[in-house]
């Protein structure tokens, strides 16, 4: 059964002849056979996903391909930030070559970031670059990770280090598939949502602080609430696909971030992605505020959503205890954001205003993140 | 002591902002540190290289590097096509991650073919894409692999299979190292030289079948024979950097190759690279007058000239045996130039007269295959 096409979104991701689609709506894992026949040239998919998803929808999106002659193979990895991995990666690029996927067909990702990630990389790799559908499953990675081309893997140096850019050819978000995903996770992902009314949608923030009960529930605030970020996070990338200048605005909260998740060692039992991004966002805005750059109460009206939201805001919610503030420095600074030596950081003037500074002073996050860890 | 300036030549590969430059000439690893140090804003730097080339080279160019001031550090991988694989990418990965490479600082690959394809492959999924040079010290890949940005590993499936294209900042081929070089590799590297002749320049093959003794020598010949290759593989690149049409070309004789490198398991002992395409070009033109293309009397003058210059021209001369018809077929199938299916072969009109044919009947590849295969 196809929902009704009414309830549909579609977002155009606009890179010249790499442009793409990213749908938005219910029922797109059923219809997914149509959508992906209707625009790819090749009959052979690979599709890899993870242990907690394969139960719940790969037999939907397998047959829902079979159904339109397409002929595909699938590869299901362990769940989790770990499957990151060269070892994984070896696994899928092996799965895609043996299924002799060749220049017109694809490999899709069916999963959430991880997967996303994972695979995104693999197709970038295969034969130099196979074609690549995105079919994101979790909240996070239908509002952020399967746009915009990003892909990638972990290395014991830090997280996303090794990847390439390899644009999707189609995302499918059925907005359905959010409703298995735990609780946890979903505010995992509502906060890279929040994120967008953060960097430079101060109305966007303004509507999630009355509607966000709404779009945990499901429905058209959900849906709108997926296809205002897809459409923040469109803009962005077609601006700025290589992230040369402002798609660095899409980092606000993940320099902190990124430097907690490794601390805690990608164990997503103490902090997932998401979670890392909601302190680190705080952080941010607190950080802007003692820059006297920002208000303190930006920060604290940014807490208080989180906070009522149910994600973590502060470090000392991260159970299991954190290294000393210049441990952190020093996973912060072998973080992507690093010229020359110099920290490079996503600051705020307030709600919605934030901009790319390039000159942060190292001794000053030390201090900072001194008087924040806690005791 | 450094050559005097006038015997070197520059070739310069046009592709808008990620134009770079071949430098080609006597003396440029003595002189590496100056003409890295005006082109790259950082100073860091990771060199890669392999058990054969550091014993010759490696100090000589890292003292060039410290003299300009460049920190650097070093990586000795083993010889050989075996060190395409994911298990030394990952220690190229490791290596430049561990030396904080950064955006403006660079990756060098100071060696063949293997490790400028292994490098370059590293370069481009560090951090998503690092700065990249290549120092090739073979002639195969001072012609050949240095120039276009295709990098590469080895795959069970199949040669070459996973990579990106990453195009290098600039490339430095001393044409001084070549004398250290093998008699056995110096031929292979002449195979792609000759090429050049076959694919469209039927004067430069008629000067090689004059000349390919001073080439081999050395001197002013030498570096003529190369700067005209680089320049033949330029204008290709620039024209098609990603192979969507022409570039297909410069696998003229690599078809054939490439599953002779596979069925003799990349064993070097048994056949190189450049070997393999120089049974692949033979092979080529003459299938080409099987199929009524090309004249029987132009494949016997290629047959000629690659005979005198040493190279091996027939399946026979391939020692341990190689499999029957069918599992050839098979690795060419699983090769990269296979679009839904149907075979894509360089084919030839004769000498320099050389054509992408895109639907070659497998059954007359297998057929001639039998034909040519060792009874
Ligand atoms: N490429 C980018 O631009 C980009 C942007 C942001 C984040 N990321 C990456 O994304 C990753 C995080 O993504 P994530 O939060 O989706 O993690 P994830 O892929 O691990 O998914 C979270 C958990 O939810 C499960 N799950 C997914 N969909 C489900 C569903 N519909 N029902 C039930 N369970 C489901 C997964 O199995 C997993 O256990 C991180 O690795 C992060 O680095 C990438
Ligand atoms: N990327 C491309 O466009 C492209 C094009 C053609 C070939 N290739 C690849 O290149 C590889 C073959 O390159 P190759 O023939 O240079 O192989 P190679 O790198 O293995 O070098 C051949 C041998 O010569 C040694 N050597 C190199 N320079 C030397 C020197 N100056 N003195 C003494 N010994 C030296 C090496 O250690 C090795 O043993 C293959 O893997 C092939 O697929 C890539
Ligand atoms: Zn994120
Ligand atoms: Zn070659």
């Amino acid at each position: 059964m196809t929902a009704p096409a009414t309830a549909r979104r579609t977002v155009r991701v606009d890179l010249g002849d790499r442009s793409y689609d990213i749908l938005i709506g219910p029922g797109l894992i059923p219809a997914a056979g149509r959508e992906i026949a209707s625009r790819l040239k090749g009959r052979k998919i690979a599709v890899i996903t993870d242990a907690h998803v394969a139960p719940l929808y790969l037999d939907d999106f397998m047959a829902a391909l079979k159904a339109e002659g397409i002929e595909a193979v699938s590869l299901v990895l362990p769940a989790g930030e770990k499957t990151k991995s060269f070892e994984h990666l070896i696994s899928v690029c092996d799965s895609v070559l043996a299924a002799r996927i060749e220049r017109n067909d694809a490999v899709v990702a069916l999963g959430g970031g991880v997967i996303g990630d994972l695979t995104g990389f693999a197709a970038g790799i295969a034969r130099r670059g196979s074609r690549f559908i995105q079919v994101p499953t979790s909240l996070l990675a239908q509002v952020d990770s399967s746009v915009g081309g990003k892909t990638g893997i972990n290395s014991s140096h830090g997280k996303n280090l090794i990847g390439v850019f390899h644009q999707p050819d189609l995302v499918l978000a059925d907005t359905d598939v959010l409703d298995t995903l735990s609780p946890r996770e979903f505010r995992a992902g509502y906060a890279e949502v929040a994120k967008y009314g953060l960097i430079d949608k101060p109305d966007f923030f303004a509507w999630l602080e009355k509607n966000w009960r709404a779009v945990f529930a499901g429905g058209e605030a959900r849906i709108e609430a997926i296809a205002t970020s897809c459409q923040a996070k469109a803009d962005v990338v077609a601006a700025d696909e290589r992230e040369n200048g402002q798609r660095a605005l899409l980092n606000l909260g993940h320099t902190f971030g990124h430097a907690l998740e490794a601390a805690t060692h990608y164990d997503s039992a103490r902090l997932v992605h998401g979670e890392g991004v909601s302190i680190g966002m705080v952080l941010a805005h607190q950080f802007s505020a003692r820059m006297n750059l920002a208000s303190p109460d930006d920060g604290k009206r940014v807490e208080a959503h989180l906070r009522e939201v149910g994600l973590p805001t502060a470090m000392d919610q991260i159970p299991g205890g954190l290294p000393p503030a210049e441990v952190l420095m020093d996973a912060i600074a072998q973080d992507k954001k690093v010229k020359g030596g110099k920290l490079t950081f996503i600051l705020t003037r307030g709600v919605g205003q934030s901009f790319v500074a390039d000159d942060v002073p190292q001794s000053e996050v030390v201090a900072f993140l001194k008087e924040k860890l806690p005791k």
